[in-house]
């Protein structure tokens, strides 16, 4: 859950593992994708929520990075989900994520989860704790 | 999120993919272990938030499944984590998942994720939807 | 929690004590106000969190309300609020609720809680069970 | 949602309109109780799920109040409820409180919120933000 400033060009392991791919990102909001391969389910064979959880968390890590001041980082503190729909395999989920608040010490993320048909699958809220050199740890 | 009744033969793919084990089962109390793998972790190199929840995800559905009548199915309908700790590459993450509410048409449970030095890392409260065969879809 | 089907006359005996004053409402929109009195502060005099809470749970059921089939029911199941500023004693705070999800057996709805000046305060979103009269209870 | 540092003497305005009171304060674990009140209900008449919500919240603050060090304070900055089953009018409700991690920059509070038959009503977990004086705001 702690996280370095990441580059473009680094993706983190898990992110990797799991496929996502980042097709926008600016300090506002971040758009990704996500094939959903038949090891990212759960049976039937739709999207797991765990990897629902976890498209959304990574996204909006990479949303709160792109706001960090110069040598801060952040880290996870919360976050809450809601499900609505199944994302089938062999399909594409899609993620964007905004800004409910971004503040010194905590931003805040929502990122919406859809399927291929445009229905919303999924809404994912988190807390970013933002770290400073100057502060300790949370 | 949709989940039929498993066998403790069926493992889901994700579960799989990620190396999950089932220690114990019981109706009030389910166990697992998660190996923390490097591509399992964000950087620096510590497990990912998404497979912190992804893992409480599956032994709340676990726990759920020793609880349906028969011809029941479950479904994730939200979940929240609370992130305190992070948990090394190289170390073994352990879950203990504990019912708040076991009822007719809802199961809610809690589960706590501790680190190899016992340290609380996340807890996990999610509900489980419970449909039976004579209910539609939620 | 467990609701009754309210008509436009009946208001909900806490929703009067807190002084919540209904808007307009639709199917898929519901808009409050509430006047920050002294006795719904906490120190310094801002509005209670607690307070912030009851509003929305109160006019996310008066959404869901607006959609219940005849003879239906409603309860919260569960809630979850971000804070983000705090409302003084002698603003009027907003709410704006709309759904994120309207099905059969569960409705999701998102509240944004505002400021005087327009600021947004607070996001709440919640899951009502919607209970007909031939199921049993949760 | 912003507090200062409560003295015993000293309850929040909202706390006192509600009428809750503190049976016990220890770092580790606050005790309260709730009788509910007409106007403290729903319809029907059962304790309103925003009035469980302001207990806990309440509790969690005094919770937070009780580890603070000298001149910080302390704000809920997210808070988040399963309800398990109703509370009725007359009934005194019950709160236990009891950390889940106690930080430098947060503190994060369980309370199990119980009927006058010991039933679990509702389980809350909320974050508190600690602010010391050489910080700013969150």
């Amino acid at each position: 859950m702690v996280r370095s400033v990441m580059s473009t060009e680094q993706m983190l392991p898990f992110a990797e593992l799991l496929g996502i791919k980042i097709l926008s990102k600016a300090p506002d909001r971040v758009e990704a994708e996500l094939f959903v391969r038949e090891d990212l389910c759960t049976r039937p064979a739709v999207l797991h929520g765990g990897a629902v959880m976890a498209f959304a968390d990574t996204v909006g890590a990479i949303a709160t990075v792109e706001n960090l001041p110069a040598g801060a980082w952040t880290t996870t503190i919360e976050s809450k989900t809601n499900f609505f729909a199944a994302i089938a395999a062999g399909e594409t989920a899609r993620a964007e994520c905004m800004p409910l608040h971004r503040g010194r010490t905590t931003m805040v993320w929502q990122t919406r989860i859809m399927r291929g048909d445009g229905r919303l699958a999924a809404v994912v809220i988190q807390t970013q704790m933002v770290t400073t050199p100057k502060d300790g740890s949370a």
